[in-house]
């Protein structure tokens, strides 16, 4: 049992070096095929453009959200406090990675809680898979909301990075059930996230059903649990690893694009974060005039992180300028305004 | 005729060599644009994911058949054998190759015959050209079935590869009849096969009417024996040779895809085996969600089995792996479900 | 006067040249959006089949007629004699080179008249250019049918090459008149044909008003005229050179791809010869498909033509061999039944 | 205020220069998508086609436009004068450069006006950015008209380039009521004019509505603000350099396709001036074609007009004469007969 905490805990370390230095990124999320009609005459302020967004009774300075990516090793403290404090600084949401390891092993505890400690006024996202749920069951999810503060708890579905890690749970029944009875019971939010693959409209809709209070895209396109896995073994000479590899890559192509996903959920209900292959400020605007509350990036935000927080502002207002460019050019004064400019698809 | 007989015999080793070696795939069998809606929370194990499938009245361990391949010469006994080995230990279905030379020459029949030793509990299926049929009757194709115990008997057409070499029977009249009346008076089930250019809406619903009990497509996009000729016509510069070659090339595009002819054939009645082009489990898994009820593989198991036992359980091994995570993230617990499955086109 | 003779006929050598040596080749006629339905069980015998064809109440050997390239130049006598030899041979219709040069300087004649001398069977069309038949009346008709004995009249249409030769006739008016003219009174019938830029519904339309007897598409996807200038222009350094220059380039785009015109001309009526970017016997079968009565090529002749009888009928035995395989495998008889073959799009 | 003055004179010249020099065109304005139906038998005269083109009021020798380039700075007064002569050798309309540097200093005034010198006879159109209008109304546009006895004055609406400009004006409220205002009062004619990337329909409406007399489209497919604001900030190193390039090369994919532009704007009213990514005289008859009433060319004339009076003659021939031959192939007599010529889309 020991081993395997130690396993959870090294593997976060792992997957942020891969992310940071491989290419993980497979596929295409659609943002490309979205173009918005230019308004040349916009008939507004560009510095009184405002990004205000609200999602869940917050309000947040920017619709950007920092999507869930570490915590658990003692290595990953330094991306994490930077993190926070961007999203203190510049008023976003932000979603800490899996808290399992520091469940299984209180001591690592404080690779999340500094999160709250560098952002006292975020609005700060738990997080716990749907299997970690189903096994611990309500007493995890309220440990990891304690943990942080949390003013949501997402649960996670990567079902395909399970499904290809030999040591992954290979089990999803009992989840959906312990999801229905955390949302009966909780008083914290919970959202529902998937991490690459993308939400269907069906699973929206028994998301929905059973008390889900917003969904999270994670829409392939971006980051690809299936290539990072292929990475993983492609370093590896075995006859497992082999294996390992040849199901990452033949799985590198597998989800529902995050446009196509947030297509399919909005028609469902929301509220919505669109995630998975955001890479700009013009793809939040576009996942914005499709109808998200909030847009999520985590790898793009991951190399300047490891960097400094420097690094990170640049990253975070590079977003900020883009966004507001293109708000300005379709003469959108409001983040709400975006649903009206015309697109051609 | 002695001399055509050897022709027919080692031209088998000639075809297996330039398969496993040279470049002899071409176009696209149509799986890449199919893609699965990922199901975020599948509810369903996948270590208890149940690979059976049935199929004329047999089940077997799983959908992966093994096509037709090879027999006729001494040195095609490994491959067969690791084969019949390999449909035995994992429960598969296999199709040996062309009869033909064995039935012309009796002395070449063990290397069929082995087959049913090292798979005494498989269920095989006898091969014999429907050219060869029509010429030959009814005796041949009692002989075929013996010679390896078949539980069926698959008719090829392989009217593109007799007609591209100057020494194939150029000759199609009489083969429908021919089928027609084998059906008719036949004990062991008939299966009509094509080898590359699949079989379209039409030419599926001349077979059923007139008894045949299951459709091999053997569609475009895979293996094609107009490049293979091509191919084995470059190695030679005569004005013959670069006739060959010219119309090798020429025909390489010629035939159904593979999904294409899957759609025409289901359209009229089943049971049916999608084949050509078949690469990965992933394939495996869409053609079982078009509504195949097996889904044949023949060079992708050419070079392992050419190999080793191990190599060739590997190759199996990885199918079947990727088909299990496929009905995974598509909550398919049984292989029959993934019919229900929805996908993107 | 006479330089300007000496000028067509030099240009004519110059063009062959070009043709043979350079990449003249521009766009896609169409051919490659065609997929034939294969029929895997084609009931009939590829040694059977019959490829002769009727046209114009003629009947030839195969529907591959030899497009109209050359004479009116001592060097260009070669080519024809082979071409000729040729069409005698394999009982295929055959046109010859625009005939102005030999109309305007008789002495030329018989680099035309030994096509006839070379074939004296084959069906001979005589080719002469719009302007030519507005500027010169029935006389020269006449003249050009008799200077081959021919068994029909091509009428040219080629005002993109005028268009951009700056020596070329840059009026079209009355062009459309004197074809009136020639079919009221004219015994031999007349064939309306471009040269590489197709003919639209509307123009086809109008031919068929005034008594033409059939239509030559010449459509855009095979030899490019703009391209021919181009590279002609290409090799010298004047303003004036590098003016054609741009002008070809910019043209080689401009025309109707075959595939198109084929449909829009048999809309409106028939006979039809298709032509343009014809090359091989599977665009031939595609054209006789779309519902051509004969395929026309120029330029895969060319070269073969340069070389040897035995080049040149080696090239047409290799379409003659294809399109007997593509008639075979779609079950088609005789030429006509090709009509009636399945077509993907 | 002085060194603004200065910035905005210098930057004309930066801009002349790296657009001559550097790859600043992005995108696809749409004319591929564009095929003329060849008219195999023209029946009209090249040499007797007539280019005159009829645009508020005036009657144009041809109907390509010389777009708005330069003008304010000392250094672009070669090139505005061989523009202006080309405008009035060739009989063509032409567009200044922003007039904004000489208007705020009086002394640069001659770089515009010696443009009315040198083509005395000329349409030409004075040229003013919407936010200048609003902020010094309407005396700048009499002053603007007045320094080169303009036949209309372009109000160019340049939205982009001022966002991503950190020196640009941010602000757009109030443009559109100042243009209602110039129109109500104005006698010269106002033209509403994009700068890269389209007018929209809605905007059309919006223009026409209040008296606008012509719209330019300036659609995206051409040169493009954001690549070469890109390639100047390419140049430097600075933090600020970093993110300007990010911006521009994030926004170089932003604005409307011209010939998507020129349907929208044309199914709300006219005139036309189709621009932007015009790149041949075929590009014009395409444009033509679709309804505008002129093309505009500001990048192809570029460079030649800051060579020599002859080279831009040159590009300017073999502008017509493309266009020419166009017109001849689809037997358009006349310029406005273009609208009849029909297209394969
Ligand atoms: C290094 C890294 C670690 C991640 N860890 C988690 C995690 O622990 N929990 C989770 O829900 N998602 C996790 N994700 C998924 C992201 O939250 C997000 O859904 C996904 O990466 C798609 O967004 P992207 O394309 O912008 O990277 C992680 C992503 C990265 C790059
Ligand atoms: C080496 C080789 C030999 C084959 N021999 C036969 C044969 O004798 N009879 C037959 O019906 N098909 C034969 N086939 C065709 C296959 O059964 C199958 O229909 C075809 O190769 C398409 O499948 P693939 O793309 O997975 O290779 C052969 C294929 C290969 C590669
Ligand atoms: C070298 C050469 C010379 C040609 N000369 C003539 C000609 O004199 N008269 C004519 O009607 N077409 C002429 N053509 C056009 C062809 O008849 C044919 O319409 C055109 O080349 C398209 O066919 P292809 O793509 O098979 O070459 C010539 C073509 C070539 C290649
Ligand atoms: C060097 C240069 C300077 C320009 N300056 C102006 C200007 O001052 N005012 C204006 O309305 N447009 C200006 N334009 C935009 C052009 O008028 C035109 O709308 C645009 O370049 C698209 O046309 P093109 O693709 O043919 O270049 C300029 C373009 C260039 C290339």
């Amino acid at each position: 049992m020991k081993d395997a905490v130690k396993l959870t805990s090294s593997r976060k370390l792992d997957h942020l070096r891969i992310c940071a230095e491989e290419d993980v990124e497979c596929g295409d999320a659609g943002f490309n095929d979205i173009r918005f009609v230019h308004n040349a005459l916009p008939e507004c302020d560009m510095e009184a453009i405002d990004l205000s967004a609200r999602f869940l009774g917050h309000t947040f300075s920017s619709p950007l959200f920092i999507s869930a990516m570490t915590g658990g090793h003692p290595g990953t403290k330094d991306v994490n406090a930077r993190l926070a404090r961007a999203a203190e600084k510049f008023g976003l949401g932000m979603g800490v990675g899996s808290q399992r390891a520091a469940l299984e092993k209180p001591d690592l505890k404080d690779t999340f809680s500094l999160v709250r400690d560098e952002a006292p006024h975020a609005f700060l996202v738990a997080n716990l898979g749907a299997v970690q749920l189903r096994d611990h069951g309500i007493a995890w999810a309220e440990k990891a909301v304690e943990m942080i503060d949390a003013d949501a708890l997402a649960i996670h579905l990567n079902f395909l990075q399970e499904a290809i890690q030999p040591e992954g749970d290979h089990n999803a029944v009992g989840c959906f059930a312990a999801i229905g009875e955390l949302c009966r019971d909780f008083k914290t939010p919970v959202i529902i996230k998937e991490t690459g693959c993308g939400i269907s409209a069906a699973t929206a809709r028994k998301c929905w059903g059973v008390g889900v209070k917003a969904i999270d895209i994670g829409g392939w396109g971006g980051t690809s649990w299936a290539a990072v896995e292929a990475v993983r073994a492609g370093k590896g000479r075995s006859a497992r690893d082999k294996a390992l590899l040849t199901l990452g890559q033949g799985f590198a192509g597998w989800g529902i694009p995050t446009v196509v996903s947030l297509a399919e959920v909005l028609a469902t209900g929301g509220p919505v974060i669109a995630s998975g292959g955001v890479r700009s400020g013009l793809d939040v605007a576009k996942g914005l005039a499709f109808g998200a509350d909030l847009c999520g990036m985590a790898l793009p935000l991951l190399k300047p992180a490891m960097e400094s927080d420097a690094a990170l502002a640049h990253a975070i207002e590079a977003v900020h300028r883009e966004l507001t460019v293109a708000m300005f050019l379709t003469g959108s004064a409001r983040v709400t305004d975006l649903r009206k400019a015309p697109v051609h698809l």
